[in-house]
């Protein structure tokens, strides 16, 4: 496999005196189209960013040669290092390679290491070899193999006159582990050896309880910052505040990003939940564990989202007992054990029904925490006789010692409604245990 | 509002002997450090394939004047409309009305209903005015407004020198109204009154029970065609076969397209259960409701996501009463009524716990079916004395008159399991339907 620092040595023409810039190309007619999203271009984009190399631009070309070779000629002409995705296959539609070797005026060879894989991977799944297969054998002169041991098409690093590009096949059990991996090898190599170069490190601060206007409010004395800058964020629910720094290494950055980072803490105190990839439900069962306590939830508009969130956690199962989809009138009343006339006195989508939802299922389950969450999702209106608007929710937590209800109307879509509803559910956890 | 003929008419040197091309600029720096993933550019994307518009190129440009203005430049060489989403908001980072007024060569004017408009929204919504905002006032001379309702920056029509510039928001719940509504009706007339231009119409049959491969083998004989084309894209526990043709009309482009799907549906038969945005979800709630059919769900592994994804569909209340989450074992026991010994016999991650979990959940909540799923989500293996392997998953379905358990071992990350766990459970429930 080839480091960056071999091909940076081994090519000419590369400038050592400013820090490396790379573009990703995304190659498929069904990503151009918006048949499918595309996630991997940010995930490459991503792993760039850790290994300070800047991102100048990211483009989606369709399965065109003559498009791809002028968008890889244009790529070339402003940045040292190009990443394609997608376009390495077997078949017709497949020209990455066939671009990558004009863009760089090479030519293709075949490669009896490639074929000799290929054949080896098909005998070994027990599959037939079919001969167009062997389109995957060739390769541009210049480039050696990224090993993608997941599939049949091996990813490219190739590097002629001071460029260098990566061409990395799209589906995702292959791209992930390689881009993850070999290629985020190979690009660490620039910062590793290259004093010069800098390193973009961001940290992502996750913020729940108060909007992003009162956030930036709050904090508008940090945002004037250049090294780190501070951007904030909206989210379903939530607001997410990036501290960016740039220096010579992650842990320089780090340094850098520390201080304003406790600055933040300190103006926003607690409604801080997590940094990073940290999201809600994983910040919730963590406090969970390190309080001891349980937890049951019983839900009707939501439908099992908040079940569904929270043991999407890893070791939720300690914390987590389970829930009562409580959908219908007979699942409130004969399976949580709600009294009919409560229902039929407030109707399903009350402050009351939400609050005995929650403190049925705590018993039920015999839990610390019970959580009830009722509301109308819309788009038509429930089935009470006294129907209740779109948007009206009511979330109650319930405990030995306490019980709390919180009506809220959201805004949006049934499934926006349903989002930020299981979030109240879990900010309401949150502030029980905090 | 500005129609695209008119424009056409105004402006000079578009050729109208071919079809139209665009390009979509996506501009902020979160979108391309891949912070936030792209959703707002295949939503335009597949806009401008109803309206008849070939997409030549995506780009992502971060929040940077000088880059900005050289992408603009360059789609403008290619292409005779683009479109930019992102960056007219009011703050210093918001450079899409300054790049666009530069790369037309054009003056930004200030514009006094803007203005009046701006400070209406604000006073509206009981907020304070700050004069930052009328950063949102301004407008290149050649650009007429796009209404935006739900947010304070219109959208901009700019025309000349025979091309076209739209600008739009990137706030979701601005852009996504803008986009389908008076963004489409301008891209419509282009084909509506331009009688050379085609239309690119897809279709997309969705597949569940059948693996890509299978169904590759099986409609290869379609997949030759130049128009319509046949192309098929793999799915989490789902194939999509996208049948996409060119004609003078969408209502032209399907009688292309008949024939094609007939033919696929003759062969994959009952495996293909609907079309285009209708998910697996929705047609199982559809046969349910046909049926006079309804059904509760009991979930371990899960954990409410099957209940989630029943309940996402408007209307499933009709359908779906309720479910039990039984993430515990007291859970299974108390409040699903499981045997404790049937457990501690064969383990909860067991074919004997499943069906039992179908059988208590149907009887419990008096419906047509009950589901029962449990199985090993990961990372870790569960807290069985003998602990069963990460990804073995049992799906029972019960009904008055017959049982049914399927034993399967998914691949993949914890959601992914979840994910096909789901997934498997609808495509049973939808045979036990059909």
């Amino acid at each position: 496999m080839c480091s960056i620092n071999e091909l940076l040595r081994q090519t000419k023409g590369m400038k050592s005196d400013h820090s490396i810039n790379a573009e990703i190309i995304s190659v498929g007619t069904e990503l151009l189209l918006g048949q499918i999203i595309d996630t991997h271009a940010p995930t490459m984009a991503k792993i760039l960013a850790d290994c300070g190399i800047g991102c100048l631009r990211r483009t989606t070309i369709g399965d065109n040669l003559e498009r791809l070779v002028s968008a890889l000629t244009e790529s070339l002409s402003r940045s040292e290092i190009v990443i394609t995705i997608g376009g390495l296959g077997p078949t017709n539609d497949d020209l990455t390679r066939d671009a990558v070797a004009a863009a760089l005026n090479d030519e293709l060879v075949f490669e009896e290491k490639f074929a000799a894989d290929l054949k080896y991977y098909f005998e070994n799944k027990g599959l037939k070899f079919a001969d167009s297969n062997l389109k995957q054998a060739y390769r541009p002169s210049c480039a050696t193999q990224i090993d993608n041991p997941n599939g049949t098409a091996p990813g490219l690093c190739c590097r002629k006159v001071g460029k260098i590009v990566i061409a990395l096949p799209g589906p995702p059990g292959e791209f992930n582990p390689m881009a993850d991996g070999p290629v985020r090898n190979i690009l660490r190599g620039t910062y590793a050896q290259k004093e010069q170069s800098q390193v973009i490190h961001s940290r992502t601060l996750r913020i729940v309880g108060i909007g992003e206007s009162q956030v930036e409010k709050q904090v508008k004395s940090l945002m004037n910052g250049e090294n780190p800058t501070l951007a904030p964020y909206a989210h379903i629910g939530e607001v997410h505040l990036r501290i960016t720094a740039k220096s010579s290494s992650i842990k320089q950055a780090d340094l850098l990003i520390d201080p304003v980072d406790d600055k933040i803490r300190k103006i926003l105190g607690n409604a801080v939940y997590g940094i990073d990839d940290t999201n809600l439900e994983s910040a919730v069962v963590q406090l969970l564990q390190q309080s001891n306590s349980t937890i049951a939830v019983a839900e009707s508009m939501t439908g099992g989202s908040l079940g569904a969130r929270i043991t999407s956690v890893p070791g939720s199962s300690a914390v987590f007992l389970g829930g009562v989809i409580a959908y219908s009138i007979p699942a409130k009343v004969e399976i949580l054990g709600l009294n009919a006339k409560l229902i039929s006195d407030n109707g399903s989508v009350s402050q009351e029904v939400a609050l005995e939802m929650a403190n049925c299922v705590r018993r039920k389950f015999n839990t610390t925490f019970g959580v009830g969450i009722t509301g109308n999702a819309g788009p038509g209106s429930d089935v009470d006789p006294d129907p209740k608007p779109v948007g009206l929710t009511f979330v109650a937590i319930s405990s030995a010692s306490s019980t709390r209800v919180e009506t809220v109307s959201f805004r949006g879509i049934r499934e926006d409604i349903r989002q930020r509803a299981t979030q109240l559910a879990l900010r309401l956890i949150r502030e029980q245990l905090i």
